[in-house]
């Protein structure tokens, strides 16, 4: 039976005597409306660890005043459940005061090229308040290992050089993108989507597949395989490409006129009102 | 004997054995340049604790460009016979590289009224150096108890803050201004000073002390008390006034025209080239 905790004390008391015990805890940082993309998350989790916790918070200091803060949906009786049925043990859902109980912030931000690219450059402090509340939950959990999707690379990144730089004495574990079966990357915010918008979204992977195969089959030309993806996107008439662009891994370093391998290479598109990101690794 | 480690896994290897048997670890993060001041936290820590852990880095980022980081004196020599005496167990002394892996920083800050008073009006980035490398020291050490003196009391009111805000594990303990027989508090940049700036210098623990007794007798006019303070440090020529301000606590608040105890008292004042501060709880 999964347990439900909204405050750090009473998920501390459960925590204590099981790490006393010596069991290895992995947490699952989400913001909820968990799909089978989670899923696979917490059943890694729940694999490689005794005790798993997941988060489900929506935090507030990652969305722009202009962003889907208030929409995001909520449903926090059917998160239970899929954490039940994926092995998951512990439900921590804090309130927004719980989790910021000063009125002045503490920050944590990692700085430079890495969070100014790709989403940084329309969501300027996004990954600021996920630093600082990705900070929040590993100091409240002191996990073994942490999961997050390979689906938010910039994250995954922001995050990986966030926790060598302040030396957070866990393991980050990537899972790989979760995709339905029409190669739709699964996210919370595909419940916004028409059966229409969804139906034309699954355009980004095959166009992030077309551009895999372009790569290996010995095109590294930068400028060429943005251009692949951006024409392939663009066969969808509904289709507003906010970014398709290619970094180098790991860090997201600048690439010059030539791919090399590993790459990361990212899209961000709208299909009606609903913002989608997709990635593939160019190795 | 007292180990002194270099290195974050040399400093980890030795640390997790002691947790594993449940040993308790004080940390006292200082700059070096230990003086008897230094010497009643490491031995309060020992006190208090099975391990104690004292840090050693002259930390770059909490220096501006133009303050004393080149100059501050470095006397690791001396360092580790204090913690000896003092019955301190390990003295961890990292490189700037060590602390600092990544060229792009990731960077904790405590926002607000908190860090934009007393020294961070004309030492903008002071607090997020502090704030930064702390928490870095916080994530190697875990330590159960964390060490600072009330001599520098903003620093303590920030890091409460922080510590709060992200919830690190661990019981922040401020010890009490050590000063010497002539009343001044002791200080690693008091070896910057001329015997005879040392001996005008007194007059900022006579000026507080002043302020605290107007206070007890009843006076609690926030200007009244402050004038007090500034024309009893003026008596001395050379003493060139930075700052004399009072905030209440915790958190340092803004006072209106009266002072609530408890409040801090809190001078910047320079004798020749050297800035020294000083404090008083007026309670």
């Amino acid at each position: 039976m999964v347990q439900c905790v909204h405050t750090v004390k009473e998920l501390r008391n459960i925590l204590k005597p099981l790490k006393a015990q010596g069991k290895t805890v992995g947490l699952v940082p989400t913001m909820g409306a968990l799909h089978p993309g989670h899923a696979t998350l917490i059943s890694q989790s729940s694999k490689q660890n005794d005790i798993t916790v997941v988060s489900v918070f929506v935090n507030p200091t990652q969305f722009g005043p202009n962003e889907d803060f208030d929409a995001y949906p909520r449903t926090l009786d059917n998160d239970l459940k899929v954490v039940e049925g994926a092995g998951g043990d512990i439900v921590f859902a804090p309130s927004p005061k719980e989790m910021y109980p000063s009125e002045d912030m503490t920050w944590v931000e990692v700085t430079g090229n890495i969070t100014k690219v790709l989403c940084g450059k329309t969501r300027p402090i996004h990954f600021r308040g996920v630093a600082t509340v990705v900070s929040k939950l590993f100091n409240i959990v002191a996990p073994t290992k942490a999961y997050f999707g390979q689906k938010d690379a910039q994250q995954v990144e922001v995050l990986k050089r966030m926790v060598k730089d302040m030396f957070f004495d866990l393991e980050l574990v990537v899972v790989p993108i979760a995709r339905e079966q029409s190669g739709l990357a699964r996210s919370s915010r595909n419940t916004y989507l028409s059966d229409e918008e969804k139906s034309q979204a699954t355009v980004l992977c095959a166009a992030l597949n077309l551009a895999l195969e372009s790569f290996k089959s010995g095109n590294n030309d930068l400028e060429s395989i943005i251009n692949i993806t951006k024409q392939k996107i663009s066969s969808s008439e509904i289709a507003d490409i906010e970014y398709v662009e290619c970094y180098g891994l790991p860090g997201l370093y600048e690439l010059k006129d030539k791919i090399q391998a590993p790459s990361l290479l990212a899209v961000a598109v709208r299909f009606g009102n609903t913002r989608l990101i997709d990635n593939i690794i160019l190795e």
